[in-house]
């Protein structure tokens, strides 16, 4: 069988300009014709023909408010010094806000102007032409442009139509979109899971995506990796949408049939465009329709589904995309990328005093959390080997401004009872994000000196005074005045399987030939405690099988070591218990905040002082979790 | 009986304070507890819980290419000069991208860096620990925070959930806000109408806002001005509802029993606020829930609705409200404000040069346009008496700043044809828009001059030389580039009432005593002709009746004749057509569009130039106004 191993690469402006300008020559890009829809029933439908009022608003001459009608002519002269009686019957007609005027009346005097006597009214001053009262068309005149073609229909523009005669209006039909998930090894969400299988969720966020584009989403079955079945899901998905998309089989794997289908069932515009990631997507044309074949993993999906997909939906809605909105930021640290590769580089932002500090996350095609957890894209040009550090870059936003200038930036020592802080504070302050990056916990503090985070989470026990993180801090950040809150005390130690199969005991069971470790990154607290206790065993890191291998996290670690990665690892117990592991206590440590003092009283930092001080839910939830001592939770251990 | 005339008027801030202290004091403010939805259902809705992973992403170590899984120990040696046969029986699993590595396999290498044989592989590389493994919980680890609490749901966030097992998800129960709209005089759209009836839209505006908002609006049925008709459908609304809002029957007119109906079934807090528009809005608690009585006219009740509605329904949702888009701008024009009132000033932006320039819009709270038209608010204190001309100034946006960017702003005389420029520039082009404002052919000049606007509209005649235009331009915008392009050549006339009642044939019958005259704006081309109309027949203005009674648009000139208002006015044929008055001809004139030299080849000013010289249906639809001569339409007049 005849493998296809290298797709093309085509540059991705090039990619792009080539699929639009085979759509619109074909003439598949026209905006789609209307569909009736009740006014009342159009928010956020875009017009299909311009709403031209039918109607003059108001119809009638009305009073613009409560009052008398009178004629005008017959007011003049009156004045404080000699009142006008105008009698009530003959002269004056009452009238509330919005009564037409009777015929032959074109002036209104408001009530607070006139005094009330028997049968006439008086009044002080004379009344001008047409005074309070609302004129034909003064709102809108019949056959001018309430609302142009290609308008998308807000809140007042369905007052507008409704008052301008209109009960209802064309508006684009909605795009219809059918996705079909394929792949023989995944599972619908719920299903009862087995080695194996992936629960199968692109669709969904694609399907989402369609939505927040204006468009309807239909979710065919999931077809396995049989050509004749994704055939004919194909044809079918065809004759429903506007626009198939099939996910995933995009890549050259010997069960991508994708390429193939679409070949056989229409034609390949193009297959793998040079970017990253996503560089497996295929474009295509079945009969007169667009089908796109998108790759699996899900940021690859996420973002060619943006550059290919949204595109379209909006030229078959008439409307143009609105560009995302871009700001210029630090990067926190140096990023290679590959020439020739366009690469999407997803980065979490923090505004530290006035700068704001880009910080890249994960760039694994696999890694969706990457996306949950980004506050924009920085795109890293084809030509383009890296950006440095402290380079100015444009970042595409995926939250807003001032969510990104209400996050507090947490870099740090890794601890689980952070993610629980960020639930509260967000539970308590909704305008608040606390976001936090595993740096360890010299990183953190390197991070207060560079000024690219708030607070630095850090346990540095200083082995000759016993004492944590103050001659860190005098050291790295001398001349600053830096408070250390506590957050928690906790117990690190060594994580094994349940039921420790290889029976280990401590640190001098590390040299063993049967045992594999796995450590922490250097600077990280952790990393020092594991030093510390080999120094003291007089045990040489090279001794130790998998001292190399390095995690980020105690979750990292825990996980090493409950998939057989590794056999153990220091971290700490809260991270054994949420994984199910064992746990050989060896240390109990002090965790602490750091806080530079020119953010100790600012709106945000207080509102995160008050969580740990405060909050009794957070520190009951934090005692839960097992291993930590909250006794001097939000007590300070030093300022200076 | 006695009437309540003076409403209270609380300052705004105190006023929201005071609605917002006291609902909370009430435990009114409480974000709601959740209900269950399918997580592929929850895009835009609002967390009740921390979403915290069940399951790691992946669940098991899997293959992250396709290639082959090797005991990564069995690889050591193999270099380019000595490759190392792998036996593929026993040393190798062949194994796709997602597929679960075999148990006791450790690394993948990729399809790509082998050569396979008869029954084994050659590899030129040793592999390392776990290459191109996607190990357990690489992209999620089980325990770790997804998404916390109060986090409104994206589509990648549904990815998420599901991949780290959750199918059903606890999300904020949507706010039920009941809108009531009372009112004897008004009437569904699409009823068939009389005069006094009122469409009923509002309801709708609010409803929509409502949803916009996260909320879900139930709208009543119409409640006539009924005492206990309205107090039995605030006990219903009361039911269903988590707040009740009636609209209006807030002014203190004699039908306006909201206010009354509000005290007896609940309670007050305040009536009346010190705002424009929007003064007599009525803030309340009935039981245990918030009622509004919002004001009738259209921009009282958005903007009332919008200071008062939105936070609540936020706070119940658990989310902060996005603070408005501000754009600094400059204030084309003095406007000023009564002391003790905060004004919410409806504007236009346009962006001329690097320059935001922003041009109020009609004041009227009746005048829904002036919002479906407005960019946005610009907030006058109630401390000041008005802002100066040029003054900077903060404005709150109603578009994006991107759409304002892109948007032509087009000053000078007014004609029908621009609207329907206006709608096919969206139609062709529908990232750009064409604003319009009528200031008359010298204003637009002026605005020109000030460059406070990209293009004028223009039809002065020199009467020396009989030219259009070009003189004006000389003398105002003397050492400027101007190009002058045709729009249309149109007939200017008098407006009468169809059949000419009072037999009206030309200027000299203005002096009759019977005849009314509406007159245009000083500044006017239209003006200007007929002040030459008046000096050739030797008619002085004091003897024409309503000379001094000014409109600003041809449509403006034209609904007063067709109301009574006036028996006559200069304006254009398209205007008579529109209104079906009859039309006595007086003269045909040039209309051009004056384009400084600096603004004539951008991409905006192209594409509209496009659509009047090659737009067939634009010519089309403009010859068919009538009075139009279109022969010239996008010929340059003069370059200089």
């Amino acid at each position: 069988m005849k493998r296809e191993i290298y797709l093309e690469t085509t540059p991705l402006n090039e990619a792009t300009e080539k699929w639009l300008k085979r759509l619109e020559a074909q003439g598949f890009l026209k905006p789609f014709t209307g569909e009736k829809v009740r006014v009342m029933e159009s928010l956020g439908r875009i017009t299909a023909e311009p709403a031209i009022a039918r109607l003059s608003s108001p119809f009638y001459h009305s009073s613009a408010m409560d009052g008398y009608a009178v004629k005008y002519q017959e007011t003049f002269g009156a004045s404080e010094t000699s009142p006008q009686k105008i009698r009530l019957i003959e002269q004056t007609v009452y009238v509330d806000t919005g009564d037409p005027m009777p015929d032959g009346f074109n002036a209104v005097i408001m009530i607070e102007d006139v005094n009330v006597y028997g049968n006439y009214i008086e009044i002080t001053e004379p009344a001008t032409p047409w005074q309070n009262v609302r004129v034909i068309g003064e709102d809108i005149v019949a056959t001018e442009l309430i609302l142009p073609e290609n308008h998308r229909i807000r809140p007042v523009d369905i007052g507008a139509m409704l008052t301008g005669g209109y009960v209802d209006i064309n508006v684009r039909r909605k795009p219809k979109v059918v996705i079909i998930p394929t792949g023989t090894e995944i599972v619908e969400p719920g299903t009862n899971l087995k080695k194996g299988d992936i629960i199968e969720y692109n669709s969904r966020v694609l399907g989402s995506l369609v939505s927040e584009w204006g468009g309807e989403a239909v979710r065919f079955r999931i077809v396995p990796d049989n050509l004749d079945e994704l055939k004919d899901a194909i044809l079918e998905a065809h004759k429903v949408g506007d626009m198939v998309v099939i996910n995933a089989g995009a890549s050259s794997g010997s069960e991508d049939f994708t390429s193939r289908v679409i070949s056989e069932t229409g034609e390949v515009i193009l297959h793998g465009v040079s970017i990253k990631p996503g560089k497996p997507v295929i474009i295509g044309v079945v009969k007169n329709k667009p089908i796109l074949g998108i790759p699996g993993y899900p940021v690859s999906a996420f973002i060619t589904f943006n550059l290919f997909a949204k595109p379209v939906i909006y030229r078959w809605q008439g409307i143009e995309m609105e560009p995302p909105e871009v700001l210029r930021a630090s990067l926190s640290r140096q990023v290679a990328s590959n020439l020739g590769q366009e690469e999407f580089l997803r980065v979490k932002i923090g505004k530290v005093r006035d700068k704001f500090i880009a910080t890249p996350v994960s760039r694994g095609a696999g890694v969706l959390m990457s996306l949950v957890r980004a506050d924009g894209f920085v795109r890293i040009p084809a030509m383009s080997e890296g950006i440095g550090a402290g380079s100015e870059v444009n970042v595409e936003l995926l939250r807003t401004k001032n969510e990104i200038e209400n996050t507090i930036v947490c870099i740090g020592s890794h601890d689980n009872a952070l993610d629980l802080l960020a639930n509260s504070l967000k539970k308590k302050y909704p305008g608040l994000s606390l976001s936090s990056a595993h740096a360890g916990s010299m990183g953190g503090l390197m991070a207060l000196k560079k000024r690219e985070a708030h607070i630095a989470g850090t346990h540095l026990l200083d082995e000759e005074t016993g004492a944590y993180n103050v001659s860190s801090i005098k050291r790295l950040l001398s001349g600053r005045r830096i408070i250390l809150v506590n957050l928690i005390y906790r117990e690190q130690g060594l994580l094994v399987l349940k039921g420790n199969p290889k029976n280990i005991k401590g640190f001098e069971d590390l040299t063993r030939e049967d045992v594999v470790f796995i450590n922490r990154q250097a600077g990280a607290g952790t990393r020092l405690l594991t030093d510390k206790h080999l120094r003291e065993l007089r045990i040489k890191p090279e001794d130790v099988k998998g001292y190399e291998r390095e995690e980020y996290t105690h979750m990292g670690v825990a996980s090493a070591v409950l998939t057989g990665i590794s056999d153990t690892g220091l971290a700490i117990l809260a991270s054994a218990k949420a994984l199910g592991l064992d746990f050989i206590p060896v240390a109990k440590e002090r965790y602490d905040l750091a806080v530079p003092f020119e953010f100790y009283d600012t709106d945000m930092i207080r509102a995160l002082l008050s969580i740990i001080r405060e909050d009794n839910e957070f520190r009951e939830m934090v005692a839960n979790l097992g291993g930590y001592d909250v006794s001097d939770m939000g007590k300070v251990m030093y300022d200076g």
